[in-house]
Order: structure tokens, then C-alpha cells, then sequence
């Protein structure tokens, strides 16, 4: 289970995965877990959030929009993204946003 | 289970809100359901996301800046707000990000 990011003070960017999966989930855990480290080594990279509960919803943080952009052109991700759209994903919605604000505990 | 917000064209608000719940829910449930629903009816609503898998992400989205801070002050959510923060959430972060762009399926 992934925590609440320790995202640095704003502004930063997020980027919003809201997802509805098909039935064929084969080899979708594992490319799941293999995507979440590969981003957490990419430049610019400042965390990642995760739930699902029928819906999935994933939010990763970057320290820019540059920074974003590079990790959804990385092939090994790119290739992931792929079988998202023809297998995984029955629909899904990716919203770039820049945090202007934030507050909360700890 | 919420689906996929139909959100137009940005730009917009989202409020991402991360969440870990403790081991006290008493009343919980029914006061997201009214949240939910009394959310809906707010000036500038434009869409709500949720999912728990032990952490808890809910995305509500807005026209602009000040729909999202008209929400925050309603009196019935300030309420509902102090019982999570006084009850229900052990850790929580808020997240007010506009989003630019937004592409996907449908």
C-alpha cells in the first residue's frame, strides 16, 4: 500500500491517472509495480499515490512539466502505456495539473 | 462506486485529497455519502473521484479557485472536515492544482 507523499512545498506538478480496468489483468500487478519504481528513478520525480476500490486513481509528482513529460516518453513506459490502452484499461482519463497550494498533517 | 469525472476542457481546479483513515469510521460512511452529494450542488461543481485501498484518494473539480474555496467554507462541510480531522484521518494532505491539460479515452 502506498502512503501520502512527501511532496516538497508547491508549485510542483501532479499528474491525475483515473482509471476503469477490463477483465484481462494479466501481467498488469507486476508491470504496476515495475512502473511505480522505474518513475520514482526518474529525474524530477517527487512521489506517487495510489488506491483503487473499482476505480484506480494514481497520482504522480513531478518537479516540473518538462520533468513529466520525460517519464511518459521513457520507451519502458511508453511500452506500458501501450498495453494499458489495448488490454488493461477499459477507460481512463490523465490530467496534468500544477499544486499551487497544499496543507494537511505531518 | 464513482466513476470517471466527465470534467470539460481545462482549465479547472482539482482538490486532491490523500488520506489515512483510523480505526474509529463510527459515522464514517454516511458523512462522505453526504459530502458527496452536498458537493454536487455547490456553484462551480464540475466532477467528483474517489477509491481506498487503505490510503483514500478523492478528487473533487471545480470551475475555478474560488468555487473550490467557496466549498472548503460551507458550513455543513466545515463541520465534516473538524470530525475527519478530529476522528477519522490519522494523516492527510490537501492538494489545489489547476489542471492545463487532459487527454483519454471517451
Amino acid at each position: 500500500m502506498s502512503g501520502i507523499a512527501a511532496t516538497p512545498r508547491p508549485p510542483y506538478v501532479a499528474v491525475i491517472f483515473t482509471n476503469l480496468q477490463t477483465e484481462d489483468l494479466d501481467g498488469y500487478g507486476e508491470m504496476a509495480d515495475r512502473m511505480e519504481a522505474l518513475a520514482a528513478e526518474q529525474p524530477g520525480y517527487l512521489g506517487f499515490e495510489s488506491a483503487r476500490s473499482g476505480l484506480g486513481i494514481a497520482v504522480s509528482y513531478w518537479a516540473d512539466h518538462e520533468a513529466a513529460r520525460a517519464w511518459k516518453a521513457v520507451a519502458e513506459h511508453a511500452d506500458a502505456q501501450r498495453m494499458g490502452r489495448e488490454r488493461w484499461y477499459s477507460s481512463y482519463r490523465v490530467r496534468i495539473a500544477t499544486v499551487e497550494r497544499e496543507y494537511g498533517t505531518g
